[in-house]
């Protein structure tokens, strides 16, 4: 059976490769499907040069940061040389070469799907979902790919411990670019938006995504390099990242031990089979003719459910084939349990999140309702209403990391750190699907690109009507998502710290988080703030971006003559505001990005244990703030979009006006800074353990 | 030496007395002073009425928790028999008393500062200076009353552990007030702030402190019920607490040293030497005749400078007495050297608060500026602002417990826990001159109410203009004030908490808060959501009562006739404001006022490990959200005022109004939800700490 087990690793190769497959098909599916008129031609050309523009200019900043890392890697790291160096550059590369097919097929997929919706949603969701599954089977497929072979590759040239520290060496250079692309998308996307709001619905008095506006590409632009490539980008590394938590654990942890080959393999043979499942189900996203409203929504979850169902399965097969009969294993049982765990979990707080967030329920209507009241009263209840939901996600998480490390414990009752191993993987259980969950989620911003365009180009006003269906159907979807990003973030960070724990160990060096000593503890107080600085300087980079954004408008409508009566021959200036806004996100995610970076090391270098406790601090504060900056700008969107559905007046009133503002603040809430923060969490955590050798070898209290 | 040392408890007593002799002579100034026409005494027997009203059912409410929180001692703690319950009630009656000494007189001093006031600011200043020393000097000599009548009794009738717990009881007590008072009087007065703001300067389009309006006597109550009664019972608390943190560390760590008989007794001899320095320091607040407005901020702060330098003196003469020569003690200059940390790192805060907070400064500028594109950015700036607070206060307090920890245990090398004995003692380094700090913060109120009697009572413009430049003078050191509160919060409950492990030590129970074991972990983890639950129910709470309040002053507006109009014979109906406000606040502060004391013993049955996680995640999160929401609002506050001075085109323009809501925004942020903060991280510290032995006979997991 052995030998069985070593074909695992290529195994994963063969999976990846599969989804990578499904990726091109798609994409020449979508390539293949009408574009549209000239305008519509023009339009997207012009997002898409504007997305191409920004992302080349991010690339070049990131390619600096890496470059400077990665000689980082090679100097201070004895195992660096060259592999780790060569690994970290692999991730960052793969990472970035995932956010970028995903973004030029998610800017091509948008006129072609307002094209489609001319003839109804039938045709226009299985385009929309096909284009953000290029993203999705992309993203999965180059991330398993880069695992695994990074993990074959390393795995048979090096000790055990030094090929997991180059392996894990790959997930940071996935991190470094989703950190970037995180803070910079975000700022991008939400000064863009926060800019074309505030000078051309409320002080110019035209409508969203109307063509007059100088900042309206600016803004779709954003919804690609903020919600697709920085979203994609996220998960790249947070599957990656789940992967190899557990293999790291195994690896430092099982050290002699029965049990280590198939803790080994068994994370990557779920990764997978979950791949092969993901791209069975995305084959079950189509949409019949006659399809009713109702049934879309059916229709686009078909595929995550028919997934995660037969993962589900696999994960106890699987199981039962890798630890049944293993020497420390007493209850093989107790390793699909926690995968299961974080599955439901996983689902948990994304449908929290919905409950939170969406107009169905009490809690959004409850903001709505308040904005009668005014605007100081809508934001006091959107704070509060995301704080509230911190509760029930931390206990949920809790629950899910508490059940995996007793299941993990069963399973093999004297060996060390299975219980931890538990918790690792019930990240895999949310992740194992990616490939379809993120489909279902760049879903979203195609659809809204797609209204977008119908505006601009002024297509029949039925065309947004469906394509604004069809954007509301990837709420609960992106919802669950979220759920899964955050969740996997958590409980992957644990494990990885757990890990580093075992790495100052391995590298001879002595650790004690006890939180009642003083070292832990003020690292655990700077650690708790951390996040809050973070939310600060992201939050400021986007009004500082969408003041300048805001200024260049009103200069355009001032300068340009006949632009705000919407003459034929006055033409805004896109150009210079999808610039600004590429200016300002490159120039103000350095000082954040660098901070996640640079901290952990700085801390690492003073004392390990100080380290221990900061990044325990930084982990439950960032997941606190995390859940209740996405929630509290969920909430505040949907209460705007129910009192435009007719609620407490609707449309023009002065509740609404309330509302706007509310939806305005979320804004850089739920798209920039909340989910920047579980990159961070996780970044700061892969840091630490990668430097951990150089912290023992040169720390000053280590 | 010995036979003097003893002397110290004693001279304590006599120190406290001499606090409450002085309160006793300002009361007496204040009485005689002249309080004005028949309107104003009208309009201040409305405000006392409403206040009385209000406190009396505050108490009520409070008396049937402290009975059964007292029964629960009685019955699970083997040592409260009756001795622990006796003196929880006793810290509960004294802290209650202080508050309604504090507020009697302050609703007593409003008016007749309004009247002194017509002669310009060199007889109000004074005057109200003295009605908020009254109730410093009440709460700082009622509390060190309490601590060293319970130590003196107790210490000699119980053993020394015994005896330690049921001067913590003591605490206790203080802190079930506190807890209460603050929430309570937090609901209330930011309830009828916003409620009258938004319906009356908002909607009815009438001045603030307008007599047509319903809600205005509410809302000067509030001011008294929230910023005096909670603010005395939370810096009641605050001392005591702060006296007894070192105490009780010294008793548990320090058994059968020579330094154990100092330790215990130092504490209290800096706070009776504090309290003497304050008493001299108070005698220095005068105004000359010929004041300029410059000249009465230094007039305002000089005592406070007076006392402290005082005290830091004495804290070297007095360590140098006490720990010089004793067996245990190489360097007694660590000790004095951790008490200076203290007060400077809590003067730090303060500052860097006012720096934050202060509209002479760029960040508050800026929040002002931002509010020219509206609302949202505005709202947007001012989270980010608080954010952004957040890291100095964090690295100056670390700083602060990193100095006094190495000064500890430079003091006293071989004696373990000497470290934390040198945090413990940094709170009273802030809090040691509180009577004279509390004084310069009651007189902010006391200054705010005398501008509403002028108001309401129509006195001459003028009137006002003193009372408003007296108002804004005590925003200084009410920012100093408020960090000393948090600052003394986060290390008084660090001590505890060192306490709390010793404790359930000393009870044979087993205790390790490694947190990268599972148990301490998910406590971690549970502890840092706490305070956003919190802060979410603290807030929804507002939100409720000030609804009901904004539809109760639409009610009258409507019902009552010519009440708009301000026609003579149309009275609004004012006491139903007042009950509105009331009820509202009692309903609200029950259930976070619960938890807070309910799910820390919960979580102790289960595990103490967990326990121990959790008070430290709750109270570095509770310490961020707590700095976080008092500087947000502290600078949307002054950023209104700063753009009412003139500045971006002053009063009535959008920029104002956008600027309006921040404010009111900001409302709950800084005197609800924050200020409760930093009771809420000490009740659950006291709260373990008290019922650590019932955690180790009763505990699952422990």
């Amino acid at each position: 059976m052995d030998g069985v087990q070593d074909l695992i690793p290529t195994f994963a190769v063969i999976a990846a490769l599969a989804g990578l497959v499904l990726a091109y098909v798609f994409f020449g599916i979508v390539r293949s499907a009408d574009p549209g008129s000239d305008r519509m031609v023009e339009l997207m050309g012009d997002i898409q040069k504007g997305a191409r523009a920004f992302l080349r200019r991010e690339y070049t900043w990131i390619a600096v940061f890496v470059v400077v890392l990665a000689i980082i890697i090679f100097i201070a790291l004895p195992w660096g040389r060259p592999w780790g160096s060569i690994a970290y550059i692999l991730g960052a590369v793969t990472s970035g070469l995932a956010g970028f097919i995903g973004m030029t097929v998610a800017t091509m997929a948008n006129a072609r799907t307002a094209e489609a919706a001319k003839t109804g949603p039938q045709l226009a969701l299985p385009l929309a979902f096909r284009g953000g599954a290029v993203m999705g089977f992309s993203v999965a497929g180059l991330s398993l790919l880069g695992v695994a072979i990074s993990y074959i590759v390393f795995h048979q040239w090096l000790a055990v411990e030094d090929s997991l520290q180059v392996v894990t060496a790959f997930t940071l250079g996935a991190s470094s670019i989703a950190l970037f692309a995180r803070i910079g998308g975000g700022i991008y996307t939400k000064a863009a938006d926060m800019g074309a709001d505030l000078s051309g619905k409320v002080e110019a008095g035209i409508p969203e995504d109307d063509p007059r506006n100088p900042a309206t590409i600016a803004d779709n632009v954003g919804d690609n390099v903020g919600d697709v490539a920085g979203m994609g980008a996220d998960l790249f590394e947070s599957y990656a990242g789940s992967i190899i938590a557990p293999i790291a654990l195994a690896g430092f942890a099982f050290a002699g031990l029965a049990i280590q080959g198939p803790a080994l393999v068994f994370p990557l043979a779920i990764a997978a089979f979950g791949m092969l499942a993901a791209i069975l189900g995305a084959f079950t996203v189509k949409a019949k003719p006659d399809i009713e409203s109702k049934e879309l929504s059916k229709a686009l979850t078909r595929g995550t459910k028919v997934a995660a169902v037969i993962t589900v399965v696999l994960a106890f097969v699987l199981a039962w084939w890798l630890f049944s009969g293993v020497e420390d294993v007493e209850n093989w049982l107790g390793f699909p349990i926690a995968v299961v765990a974080g599955l439901l979990v996983g689902l948990g707080i994304g449908h929290l999140a919905e409950y939170f967030t969406s107009d169905h329920y009490k809690p959004t209507q409850d903001i709505a309702k308040t904005s009668q009241t005014g605007t100081a009263t809508n934001i006091v209840a959107g704070v509060a209403t995301g704080k509230l939901s911190v509760a029930g996600s931390v206990l949920m998480i809790v629950a899910a990391i508490g059940v995996a490390f007793f299941a993990g414990q069963w399973a093999a009752p004297d060996v060390p750190e299975a219980g931890t191993y538990g918790i690792a993987l019930t990240a895999i259980g949310m992740l194992a699907t990616l490939g379809v969950v993120v489909s279902t989620d760049a879903y979203g911003p195609i659809a809204d690109n797609a209204g977008g365009i119908a505006e601009m180009a002024h297509l029949d006003p039925e065309v947004r009507e469906v394509t604004d269906s069809l954007d509301s159907l990837g709420n609960t979807m992106a919802a669950v998502a979220k759920g899964f990003a955050i969740g996997s973030a958590a409980v992957t960070a644990l494990a990885l710290f757990r890990s580093f724990e075992q790495a100052v160990i391995a590298a001879g060096g002595e650790i004690m988080m006890d939180i009642s000593q003083v070292d832990a503890f003020v690292g655990l107080f700077i650690g708790a703030m951390v996040p809050f600085l973070f939310a600060a300087l992201t939050m400021q980079a986007v009004g500082r971006a969408a003041d300048k954004m805001i200024i260049e408008v009103r200069r355009q409508f001032n300068e340009i003559p006949g632009l705000r009566e919407g003459q034929v021959q006055a033409k805004p200036d896109y150009a210079r505001c999808v610039d600004i806004s590429t200016q300002g996100a490159l120039k103000e995610m350095v000082l954040p990005g660098s901070l996640a970076v640079f901290v952990p090391i700085i801390i690492g270098l003073i004392s390990v244990n100080a380290l221990g406790g900061f990044l325990a601090g930084a982990l439950v504060t960032g997941f606190a703030i995390a859940i209740y900056m996405a929630n509290a700008g969920g909430a505040w969107d949907n209460a705007k979009k129910y009192i435009e559905a007719g609620n407490f007046g609707g449309k023009g009133t002065d509740t609404h006006a309330a509302a706007v503002v509310g939806d305005t603040v979320g804004d850089p809430f739920k798209d920039t800074s909340g989910p920047a923060m579980n990159i961070l969490i996780k970044v700061m955590t892969i840091v630490s353990l990668i430097f951990a050798t150089a912290f023992v070898d040169f720390g000053i209290f280590s």
